[in-house]
């Protein structure tokens, strides 16, 4: 690694395994993050010529040369590496290679603390963008799954144990639900977070007086963020608050995932999934593996585990220290992981194909006692007493089809009446909303 | 434990170890759950009225039972004990022994999966409100100091080193922001959570014509949660995100317990704490330790801890399944802790007295350095050139007050303008917007 | 609550609600404590005497209250109440209303920090031991079910996908093995948690030369802890060393329930539970549901959120801080927990019992597809192209009998040579060592 | 990626996003791995040997070629890379290349997952072992420090306020009582995973009569890991018992780096750093900043994490489920960071100088108090009243010195009695037990 250039004394002869622990995944981690840092770099040139400390001049030349260098990233002549501390040294190197003394003036004003938090909060309210594109897409397919399927029969379980008759477009559409929720939830998460930080330094000011409200435009944040102390303060908080979204997510998608699991059992043989969703065995020439389910499924603790990371890393005084260093790793490890198990989740709602036959031969004759009981109840025979009837008249059950019964579920959100109008309604408000 | 009254055959040899493991500390959790069951009861009898499932006078007997034994348990008359096996069923045996076969009729068309779900849905939220109301408090003590500190010159650390003057305002504002931002997630959660699961059963509805309108409108839901899978899938989910928003706060009481640590040090002494809130040792007749302020400190681990027990417990398919009990426990004692540590935050604000002598003795010259560079850097020398000479020219540094570096902090939000304006503003949207 | 022993000036007005908060749930957790705390007692008497602080009279006059206290609570005279700070108090206050002025004179040379420390030692190390009895009645119910199903053809699966023939046994025998580790991770606990702390006061010792030898050989722990600062540093510490062994205890029984869980459905339908292991439902007259199983399933998550509440309290500079009063709740209550889980696990390792009907009907022919080419393998043939030959020719396999499959699982610990004489020479040799 | 040997049909279109979210970061991760792989490979052709699957020269040839890869991997010209699935088919399809339909001989009688689990396994154990070797460096090196400063006065906190005296002997003492307490926690840790997982193929063994004792003896494990259900079961389990001992070496260092946090802050000024282990600030000529003192204490966070992962993973029924890829991340991560940081805590300890003038001012006479009490209690007042008399009669207190206080303080591994002797003969005899 090079020496860093808020090095004082370059002779000093510093231990190389000190700056390797220091430097940590930095320069991995930092590719996530260099354009934004660019991005934002721009809007502090922008905002450093409006109060004069540069000129239009070299505002133009320090906009040129940012641009060619995200030019240079794009096309891979610009590869971040080791040679560099950080992608923000790597920012002012180039530019000082570049243009010399000018290159220099691009830290007036700021300090490595607001420029990792400009940076990872633009790259984090992109995420959350990406992530609700990709939950608008899974609610999409969840719908014309349930509609598709609406009048399709299965059992419905609680405590895995066969319970009452259900439909897969009630199993559908409860996702469906589920994923609208979470949209609210990235929502609040980017209205939260949607606050520029840039132009607060080391966490208390400057004795300059920075244009925060270009900066802000420029970066299209929603508002300024105000305090400097809070705004560090904020590292790590903004972080947790977007994972707890981006988990929300998950947690649906890992008991979507539980089901099929259990689904594609030979047991169960509810769900057969498409041979490119399956895997072999090394040793087992049999198999067909739902590997990909089962790893969706696990990508929740990834969230979850980097979420005790950031919270765990968070207990400390006021100001930045450098234990928030480490706060980078979960965080783009979580969101990594979220947005890839995101994108996948629309193909595999699409690719359900449940086999109607096995599920209506699952459904048994017990699965109609609860009808059985609410109807004395409606017909004036008071609900324990009915319950109590159906245990001891069990046998004397007539019989009656899954269709049926699914048809008799009224109750508003139940198989006969899945208000699929009302989700929908729903969904298109959050959308405008945005 | 009474025999549940689901119990089939009343002369099975249950093993009492079981059932005490199964029952688990229910009856001292339902206690906190009891008064909205009944709330919800309420609505559920009206709704079974409008359908005609009940008469109107069957209606209003049950009605005048449920206040009843609402008024009994705020008398102290009624005490859930382990006579019972949750509160679902103290109430149900409650009503049968006022009304006899009537009272029967109440568990007709629902569940106790969905009567858990909508009282503890209804705690939940009347336990955000709460919070809502206390972080307001907590923002004006905040705006008051600031406004009463704002030119009371600190120093600002980073790496809990002196790097730059800063101000008591600065600090308490920053405080402010934050609590302001938690409103916005308090809201969220509140929006997120604010629907209605009565009316589901068991997890697939009912066949019934259930009136969940009504129920909606009654205990003032601001939706229906219509997916009955959905509604059991929530469970757990909805906590986790109203944790999520309590943990936000308290994980910046967190920072603010921790810098109070630290400057009630007599190497720091900055702060001195009221009488009342600190106490003695058992062994050492000389101490005066900051016990409260460190007990609010590791109150985050509750929640944090509450957080995990959820998202683990969770990892299961689609339904009801026993395990969810078990999430009862960890959300009310996050949410007791939350509150308890939320009312006395405004109070720790408002004592929070600085010494002003001791702050500024503590502002040092090498703390003016940055300003220097800046100052170098803003009348044209690059910045990274100005850097060095500070860095080369330390001794010569001519001095300068905390007084005057605090005024010339003028970049928006720091010392110099903490723009606690936009803060009012902000923080009168929020609460409008309610 | 009372004033405090230690208050200073009995006039203060002490904010009740701060007071309340301070307390926290003390009186309750320390109902589990007081106990130890009375054993210590004595032994801190017994060695107060020995160096002459107290006079052989004085030593037995509060060896004989202290019994007493004892005594009186095992016939519930004495009750701790919220009329005591904590157990420490009730403790001393009892003796100095007992004894007067020689009451006082209990404290010489402790302090509150080493005297929670030592009762939540001893109630940690007998927690311990307990959990080390059921684990042995847990490997004796999994050894004699292994031997008794030794036989009894299942399906194995990988993926939750049927995968090769297995037995009863080898699934029985794998929590027996499993059992016997946990048995080496908890004694290892036992030793790392076997040291006393008494006698270290504050955390920096005192200025007597308290007889540690003594007090440790009077409450037979294996050794001295030694250093007072460490003594402090390790309150938290020994708490999760402890927490991770019986975590890993109950990790073991959550996949043990998730089997059952999934052997009990009606597809798998492999086991029966006995009725007293299952309950009804409030809805649904049909249901008879696992709930034993998934609450002891998800008991896991309380001892793994204990973890990290403690995990997340413990980020402190050295010394006792206010903060740690916040770990006995956790810890109480995942120890409670995992005893009461570890008491039923034997139980319900002997209440299971296989359909052996369903499991052998449960193992289709491709499940012999891997011992095909096993063979074809070691005939010659090289295992990969001997697996393309069996994908390739799949119809073809002529069949065999689940029988014949399992005794020809030869490989050491599989079906055929399960190996339950060397799992028990070990289990013996691990009690031994002891 | 390649597609894998597994793969039944290869014109198959598996979908590029399916198959890179399936890899995952398995070649990143196995680069760690590979060398333990090719190590179990070679006892797994000496067990076919010596039962006949391979002949003497099949065994030869195969083993001089994974001698080959080996020192290919050694050398560089051999890299692992997305060409492969992973290391696992990386070793077989070097075998095939060189080797023809011999190479395709070696995966008779074994799968991909007892070959990871051996694999990571080995890794798992040398790593343990790595870390107790430079546990033993860090108790040295305290001891050393302790010794050299036994006499050296310095305050001693609760509450981070000033509380009686200590002395830097007795600090250095603290760590390394905790560490050799860790030594435990390591060894009983490398005892329960020193078990042979090889040899137990998919989970339920093979059909061959596999010489488990063989390769247990060329791998040196302990023992064989007798069951094939267990064995996979013990996946993360045996990780989690790792982690949970390395964690605990993180935990004391975390709160060493929070003393010396706290100690090189300018208010208490106890401790300088040497100049290689601070940092400069990008915008504060002014600053030396003890980042790798933070970066130390922040590492807890990252074993914290993964054990959480591991844990939510696990939540499983029995048998290998592809979730448990996603334990390899967390956990090599986990050992990586531990490493590091126990590597540089030597260097650190050795390091730190403390201030011993600055040490001496922060005694001040209120620090004496609890001496007095004891005293006056030691001459037959009762504590408590001792106590009452010292608050009441603060003023009237004669001083003494720093020096005179801590050569009272005589309980056994207080300051004027560390008994470093009696841990030294511990730490030795810890060491020859190995």
């Amino acid at each position: 690694m090079a020496a860093p250039i808020w090095q004082k004394n370059a002779q000093a002869n510093i231990d190389q395994v000190i700056m390797d622990y220091m430097a940590g995944e930095d320069i991995q981690l930092d590719k996530k993050l260099i354009l934004y840092d660019i991005q934002a770099s721009k809007a502090h040139v922008r905002g450093l010529e409006s109060i004069d400390v540069l000129d239009q001049q070299e505002c133009e030349q320090l906009l040129a040369k940012l641009d060619q260098l995200s030019a240079e990233i794009h096309s891979g002549n610009f590869q971040l590496s080791e040679a560099f501390e950080d992608c923000h040294s790597a920012i002012e190197c180039y530019l000082v290679e570049q243009l010399g003394e000018l290159g220099k003036k691009i830290h007036t004003g700021r300090s490595r603390n607001d420029q990792v938090l400009v940076a990872s909060r633009l790259y984090l309210k992109q995420s959350l963008m990406e992530a609700r594109g990709l939950v608008e897409n899974a609610i999409n397919a969840c719908i014309n799954q349930a509609e598709a399927t609406r009048s399709v029969a299965m059992p419905g379980y609680t405590h895995m144990q066969r319970a009452v008759p259900s439909t897969c477009g009630m199993w559908f559409a409860s996702f469906a639900e589920a994923m609208i929720d979470n949209l609210m939830s990235l929502d609040a998460a980017i209205n939260l977070i949607d606050a520029n930080p840039l132009g607060t330094a080391a966490g208390y000011g400057v004795n300059l007086p920075l244009n925060r409200e270009l900066t802000t435009k420029e970066l299209e944040f929603a508002r300024i963020q105000l305090n400097p102390i809070y705004v560090q303060n904020s590292r790590g908080k903004f972080e947790l608050a977007a994972l707890s979204a981006l988990s929300q997510c998950l947690l649906d998608i890992r008991r979507f995932c539980w089901d099929l699991s259990l689904f594609t059992t030979q047991e169960f043989d509810f769900v057969e999934l498409p041979e490119e969703m399956t895997t072999g065995s090394s040793i087992m020439p049999n198999k067909r593996n739902p590997d990909l389910i089962e790893l969706m499924r696990a990508s929740y603790a990834v969230v979850q585990s980097a979420t005790i990371e950031l919270q765990s890393i968070l207990s400390l005084p006021s100001g930045y220290q450098r234990d928030l260093q480490l706060t980078k790793g979960p965080l783009i490890r979580a969101v990594t992981k979220s947005l890839q198990t995101l994108q996948l989740f629309p193909q595999v709602i699409e690719a359900t194909r449940f086999k109607t036959d096995r599920l209506k031969d699952a459904i048994d004759t017990p699965m109609y006692a609860t009808d059985f009981a609410v109807e004395l109840s409606s017909q004036g025979m008071s609900f324990r007493t009915a319950y109590q009837q159906v245990v001891e008249r069990y046998a004397e059950l007539d019989d009656r089809s899954p269709e049926q019964s699914i048809q008799q579920r009224t109750s508003p959100g139940a198989c006969a009446d899945l208000k699929l109008d009302l989700l929908k309604e729903r969904f298109e408000r959050l959308c405008l909303l945005l």
